[in-house]
């Protein structure tokens, strides 16, 4: 605890490193595929994309790895979701300290002790609220595969399982060849899904003063609820309807989509294509065969992404609320950027504005090398790739397996950049900012 | 003047819709055009294509209008290339004032006389660096095109003018139906068409701060130069060397575009259409035949533009600058920004952060409507069309003229939108920054 309070970035990121190469290891090993042996590569891409929750594959999950293989593949999701949810939250405990403001986490002065409680804490409070999820959506799950698909006790459960925890930590990562497609109009098994991608995604700190509140019996006193927990939850709510009624009306006619449906069905498949891109990447209809228009809609979910210190990626709603805010003070004229009746601090501001533009640079670089060293595929695919590494989606529109080999590199690279960069950008440099004893005078500029 | 310091953005833009009327006007008139007359929407589209010196065509300019109509057009050009130099300048020297900063245009003190006093210093100032580049460069044309194509002196002095005119004010109009292809390797034409795109673009305040201290022998003491200068001109420096350099990596082998020419002919035309996306918008190799990472590299360099109240687009460089500055010391912990040896005023910052937002909104939304409302267009493409309508480049893949009507609307506003928005946004709305006599209890959040 005292070295993950003097450097928990390189802590995190030491712990991903390891897991990776733990998990690169096992399923080189012979008995984690059916066939030939995975080639380092193969074995690499899929454990970053295991412990990075992203879900993208260069391998068929369901035919080349072996039970063994997706055993390690779900111990991965399971590390890698459970990791940069607590770690994330410790890292929001110690900013909220470090800033000098009342944390909800923890009411105890900060000493060493008190930290090693905190720790405890945090920990044991995840793992309970992820055990209890997972094993409600696993049940949920195998009971709907044993009565309407006739499958064994053996594999619903399994299936249960699988798809209960790559869902709850949004990795994507399914069992089938065709990931949820043989479900698209089963509610039964979409609506479980999303409940647990959701909750998932909302994040530890919104989860644990959710429930802290209905405890007490006053989790309808919306005014008890932080502002943090107030814009990621209004943030969410938005992007789901909007999301789906975009859904809706871009692909209510493409009969590879969700024109062979009906309305139920489209309703039922849009919400859950909703969902996914934020950032759980499931899919339950066949992404390349959406329009080019739906893609990009989808690159904008992706990139906004799930809730902070949760188990999804992307710049996170409360960023992308955070600057929405700062530009409507902009516009207005106002000085203080003010969220419902608080001003938001410049700090947070500033880190709001880093964490979009470095994911900005994070997606449009690797976007120009891609296109640039290749002929073969174009911006709609390679963007849609990137941003789905980038932000740990996992949704592809089918190129990921045939990409040269160090494009796949690349990838391998964003998951990682993608699952650790902005947390430890948005809350550990905050905590070594600096104060100047000299400042310099003063310079405005023509701007625009 | 009173009305330009109360209302400067509302001016401008009623001057920009009363040029547009007239010029839609005029190019409706039988003799403007060759065969039939134009439709009410290639007019409009012209028009406000010129009045936004972008340069984005649906007619091709050559063959379509008679000499009555491209005269019409060179003016709307020079109209709105003033306009916009001169206003820009006005906002910039009213918010130096406003926010109690020396200003190096005016010594005199902010009373009404001055003011008018100062409004006539700048059109003048404006008007003799425009003539005097204009014409220098018109000559150089002139010449080169009688001594090496034997164009009539007619011919020749019109094309020098045409070309002069449309370069300095980064119009991007050519009176060649392959606008500069014919001069791809001749760089007696194409490198004084770059040197005015260059000095036009680098914007008033940079030109004439230059030019006094060129008169008082200091312009090589680079300590008197302004942050506003320096950051315009270096990042203006750094993004044309990194240009001229991507293009030549990646078209090198292009048979279709740089692979056809000798060395120093590729070096040539890879630093030419380095200047050409900031954002002047000529062409002297074939755009459609790119490669896409060469397209989607040139969208960047769009986005980003030229130099404030220029007469280039874009978010502008200096924004450009002030982001990567501000990024730079969130990453350094530095509670300040520092620039040089200067502390950035959290005004600018913040109007730097919303221009650059609001800019890529202005460019997101857009192209999602355009792509999920037809199949027939690539994402590259559709992107492409609407970054350089928004950044009044008007460089085309070549769908301009065969999109649907209504998304050449689109373009229509989105030009509009591009010339006045930045720099309406980024100088007249903060002169109505108000101060708070309340201020709320401050509030941070999890960010990343
Ligand atoms: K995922
Ligand atoms: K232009």
């Amino acid at each position: 605890p005292a070295s993950l309070r003097r450097r928990p970035a390189r802590l995190i990121t030491l712990g991903f490193l390891g897991a990776i190469a733990v998990g690169t290891l096992l399923l080189s090993l012979p008995i984690a595929t059916t066939g030939r042996r995975a080639t380092l590569l193969e074995a690499l891409f899929t454990t970053t994309s295991a412990v990075c929750v992203t879900g993208l594959a260069v391998v068929d999950t369901e035919t080349f790895w072996t039970p063994f293989g997706q055993v390690v593949i779900l111990a991965l999701i399971q590390v890698g979701g459970f990791g940069v949810m607590t770690v994330a939250s410790l890292l929001g405990l110690l900013l909220s300290r470090r800033i000098g403001l009342q944390s909800r986490l923890v009411a105890a002065e900060s000493t060493h002790s008190t930290a090693l409680g905190d720790v405890k804490r945090v920990l044991l409070g995840v793992l309970r609220f992820t055990l209890a999820a997972e094993a409600v959506v696993a049940v949920l799950l195998a009971i709907r595969l044993m009565v309407a698909y006739d499958a064994t006790p053996g594999h619903a459960l399994w299936s249960g399982v699988f798809h209960s925890v790559s869902a709850f930590n949004n990795a994507g990562f399914s069992i089938y060849s065709d990931n949820l497609m043989r479900f698209v109009a089963d509610p039964w098994v979409c609506l479980p899904i999303c409940a647990a991608i959701i909750t998932g995604g909302l994040g530890f700190p919104v989860l644990l003063e959710l429930w802290r509140l209905k405890r007490s019996r006053r989790l309808w006193q919306s005014s008890r609820w932080s502002i943090h927990s107030r814009l990621t939850i209004g943030t969410t709510v938005v992007l789901l309807v909007v999301g789906t009624l975009v859904f809706l009306l871009a692909e209510w006619n493409n009969e590879r989509t969700l024109g062979a449906l009906d309305t139920p069905g489209k309703v039922l498949a849009a919400f859950t294509q909703a969902v996914m891109p934020r950032t759980a990447g499931f899919n339950s209809i066949d992404i390349s065969a959406l329009n080019n228009g739906t893609w990009f809609f989808t690159d904008m979910l992706m990139f906004i992404g799930a809730g902070s210190a949760g188990t999804g990626g992307g710049i996170k709603v409360g960023t992308f609320a955070v600057l929405a805010f700062v530009i409507w003070s902009e516009l207005r004229g106002d000085p203080d950027v003010t969220v419902l009746d608080r001003r938001l601090s410049r700090t947070t501001q500033r880190q709001a504005v880093a964490v979009a533009l470095l994911g900005v640079a994070a997606v449009v670089v690797p976007t120009f090398v891609m296109t640039v060293t290749t002929t073969e595929f174009s911006l709609d695919a390679i963007l849609y790739e990137v941003i789905s590494a980038f932000t740990t989606t996992g949704l592809s529109t089918g190129i990921t397996a045939t990409l040269p080999g160090w494009h796949q590199v690349v990838l391998v690279c964003l998951m990682f950049l993608g699952r650790l960069g902005p947390i430890t950008l948005g809350t550990s440099l905050a905590l070594r900012e600096r104060q100047r004893l000299y400042r310099r005078p003063e310079s405005a500029m023509i701007i625009g």
